[in-house]
């Protein structure tokens, strides 16, 4: 559980609170490159850390990200002509290129001086890895790209999604440091029963989710480290062994969960405002190209959400992909399914998870929680969160922001006799090293 | 009229208000026992004075209401899967008996005493009559569950149904206090234009609704009783007699309709949250099953409701009956019936009261009313629940709570020839009395 | 820009606000006269000013606009029933002509006096131009009617529609003083993309909107006079002569459009509430009948809008027009006609305006602005207003609400050779006098 002060304190990210303020000590994803399609697309409407903006890709496929409003007289960018390097706004015709700067003023004779005094708000972006990455805070204080495998590996070899979830960013994240959810919320007790594109491959022939299934009570060890945290889960499997399960958080909300096989993938979820998050997964194969049927199965789940103009909560409009099954068509639950084959009664793992933590409620009232020894990590994500945010306020900058290199690191997935977490992580160091 | 502070202190039923707290001495109906068909079906989703709830049928038949939360971290309880004598947590398994006893916990192991110390918060329900009763109260002021008439006859004799209404509650029940709106809001001064289904026998043969039309000033006479008040309202009738119709009030919020013929009929609404609220609607004929001709008349009105999932105005998702007409369709007025036929140019009789009702905003500004003499009934209900959560708040509990069988009464519907209601009460106290 | 507290003085008109006293010291249009097209008919919802009204036409023709709740016990009086010479709540049958006298109240017997001391909130109405207008301030300040050209023509020469707007009405407004974004938000640089219904007739033969484009930075010049203000716009134009464009601004919110042919056209945006405005399009020709063509053209844009019941924020319902082109379909932006033919890629050049001046939010952070020299009468407008409105709460009444014949005036479009808009505005004040 946590006080209302400090749910307060974890969930609120907009300008000027000390969540808030942490988020914008680093590159942020705001959507996949492949929203901009090409120089010149139509831009498109965004929302992060409850700032209001658009997004364009000039005619040299830069992208900017600036303000939602012209600075002028507040008119919706969104209406604005992207052509020849700059958004035009289209009610007086003003244009600004991807740094903010006015580069025309129709309105204005060609004495004036008032083109140079103004600007658009706006934030750096690059495209990275298949994201569009954007860094809101100081420009003094501009951190280093996360050097992300995912990131760095040819475009053949990664698949990176994003939708819109209907809660809070924090719960979202929480699901990724819940190991125990796995055996229960993304059990199939009806092996027959999985659809096909979401069967997944397992180590042992024919089993399976046996390994998490055998145990539902895992036991967890949490490491801090640079870029965030390591932890352990351990359970116990078959002659004598364990199924041990590391994963990695790093700061501000990603995580790598880890498999046996190739391709490997993670999460995270980035505040859109405090009611709702944008979830990105990301899939790679370091050694290569993704198969057409991984693809498949990768987009399964979620399943094939749809590009959309979505009303938030406030009645701004934002363009993002949006998931079919949510929170007003009770994500499609099947109620025989729930009955034969799956607790949940959703045959999608993301839908799963989406249906458990959007429904806690847009911000959950943590106080009234019971948490237990499978909660470790999630207790250690929400302390470290809150550390981080109050150190920063008192004026510690996060470190992880300029270790771009700190990101090159692999979840472990793994059988061994080793009991002790410090043991089993410094003897297998090697498998948690990205390769590239 | 009420003042701001009275009116905010009727309307408002959240946990801690003293209007909440009154409605918290009673048993409430939360819903129609066939909304949990049978042992193990699926839960479904309810509010009631503010609290998300969750009801579900156990293996045994018990119905469980519980928080909508699980007590772990929260997750939607709708999600979970009722199997063998309680509902689990679709996210890490936890399961919940009626009673809130958290009866497995696989995420510990076997050894902790973890498990015990949880609970999910649950409140007492049972079926009864029909309907799904709960107890929010605390547990040693446990109340008498009301013996009402339609709820001891055979299940054959009666008919209840419920649907959800788009205001507070107390415009609601205000409705079936007010014997002068019978004559404008549900006349049909077009005979020939009631649809079948509709027309209802009444005692002058081919007069319809005579009665309530020949007088549409009605005299007010209000006593109080031990389940809360008895009024009679007396009409001009022809060959020199008074037309009388003798109604009870039941605390919390109950009525019974006086009528000429079986089945007989009433309401209550109860608080689902302060801007929504929940009709329920009982029939019953104690002395023969209810014919299949009379159940298609009840059912029409208001005109079959649809079993949905709705969203309340915070965001809430409920499962419901919703009437088919409503607030966003103007309740299918139709403005030719309303010229040649019906006052409002709706064709239903409930509808006519919820058009009416909600229309005067999710909670009226009753300090704006212009009150007359035949709105006694409705001053002295508002009086008597002002009073009685007054008097609550100063340590003395609602006697009625505590005796069932002060709700074996019934209504009277009667032409006689006596002036005064004192005379008139006592002559025909017998009618007055409930059967069973 | 405006200060945070300017701008909630100037966007804020509900009771007892500045900017709400100023409104209520002139005629306001409600709706055109046609939503009542005849004695009897059904009565339609409006909000003005933030207050929930009901309008109908008695059975001798005159227009009642009352307050949406019976006096009563606050019953919805659009399911009233509107029957010789008045409207009946369909509740208990209280009956309300349109002055707000209850002239029947079938509820209290003959002899008592209830009904003479009972009014319902009612505000004078009358049909003119075409419109119906309301008043709804002190009766010892009662204005005049405005005495509009378009309003004294016959019916024939003029075309009044209305719709709803999405946004504070301020917004509106400005667009019609803001020459500067005819240049681009109206423009049409490619002339054969012009759907036909759009195609204006020039006083530049082929030259479309030529005279606008030549030069998109005018010098403007205002001038304030009884009615409001007079202001002009200059343009460069070919062979030496400039562009003169000169428009009224007439209280409290009304404009005058300049144009080189008949008819021609103004418009004014008047709070619903703070969240939503109604437009007004008034279009005539003083000479001679409006032909079919003129007529479809003008229906055009905004293209058509469809009468609707529309739920506002605050889930008020009210009758109107609504556009079909609106915020939740982006005004069915077309990014191909955006890149080749208009800055906006919106077909219609009301919804051009609505999507920018809609976009700037609700109620737009006019703090954030940063305004220019073609701002000018923009300002101005601000300015004007709010002095009103603080000079009105000072004890100080706007003269023009007495002065109906000071609406008496024309926009002028005129080329010159004249540089001065003081020596313009003299020598061709006849062009500005209305002929009627």
């Amino acid at each position: 559980m946590l006080t209302r002060e400090d749910n307060e304190l974890i969930c609120r990210t907009g300008p000027g609170t000390p969540m808030g303020d942490l988020f914008r000590r680093f590159w942020l994803p705001l959507t996949v490159s492949s929203a901009l399609p090409e120089p010149d697309c139509p831009p498109i409407r965004a929302k992060l850390l409850g700032e209001s903006l658009i997004a364009f890709r000039d005619s040299s496929g830069k992208v900017g990200v600036i303000d939602r409003n012209c600075p002028h007289r507040l008119a919706d960018l969104f209406f604005g002509r992207n052509e020849e390097h700059g958004l035009r706004c289209s009610y007086h015709g003003w244009k600004f290129d991807v740094a903010g700067n006015c580069v025309d003023m129709p309105t204005e004779t060609p004495e004036s001086t008032f083109r140079q005094k103004v600007r658009v708000k706006s934030y750096p972006a690059q495209d990275h890895g298949g994201v569009i990455w954007v860094y809101m805070g100081p420009s003094y204080l501009r951190p280093e790209l996360p050097e992300f495998e995912w990131a760095l590996v040819p475009e053949t070899h990664r698949l990176v999604t994003c939708w819109l979830q209907d809660s809070n960013y924090l719960q979202a994240v929480e699901g990724d440091f819940d190991s125990a959810h796995v055996s229960f919320a993304h059990r199939w007790f009806n092996q027959q029963s999985i659809p096909a594109v979401r069967r997944v491959p397992r180590r042992l022939a024919g089993a399976g989710d046996a390994l998490t299934n055998l145990d539902t009570a895992p036991k967890l060890t949490v490491k801090e480290t640079e870029y965030g945290f390591v932890y352990g889960s351990r359970r116990i499997a078959p002659e004598g062994q364990y199924y041990w399960r590391v994963s990695q958080f790093l700061l501000p909300v990603w995580s790598l969960i880890p498999g046996p096989n190739w391709p490997r993938t993670g999460h995270a979820w980035f505040p859109v405002d405090d009611e709702h998050c944008m979830a990105f997964q990301y899939s790679c194969n370091p050694e290569e190209p993704l198969t057409e049927d991984q693809i498949a199965r990768l987009k399964a789940s979620p399943d094939h959400p749809y590009w959309t103009a979505h009303e938030l909560r406030d009645g701004t409009i934002i363009d993002t992909w949006y998931p079919r099954r949510h929170r007003l068509n009770d994500y499609l639950i099947d109620r025989d399914l729930q009955r034969t084959a799956t607790y949940t009664g959703i045959a999608s793992g993301r839908e799963q998870d989406m249906a458990l933590t959007d429904g806690m409620g847009r911000i959950p009232e943590r106080w009234r929680e019971h948490l237990g020894t499978t909660d470790i990590a999630i207790i250690a994500l929400r302390r470290l969160l809150i550390r981080l945010a109050r150190q920063l306020q008192a004026g510690r900058e996060p470190a992880a922001a300029h270790n771009g290199a700190a990101y090159r690191v692999r979840p472990i997935d793994i059988l061994s006799d080793i009991h002790d977490f410090g043991t089993l992580y410094d003897k297998h160091a090697d498998l948690a090293v990205a390769g590239t």
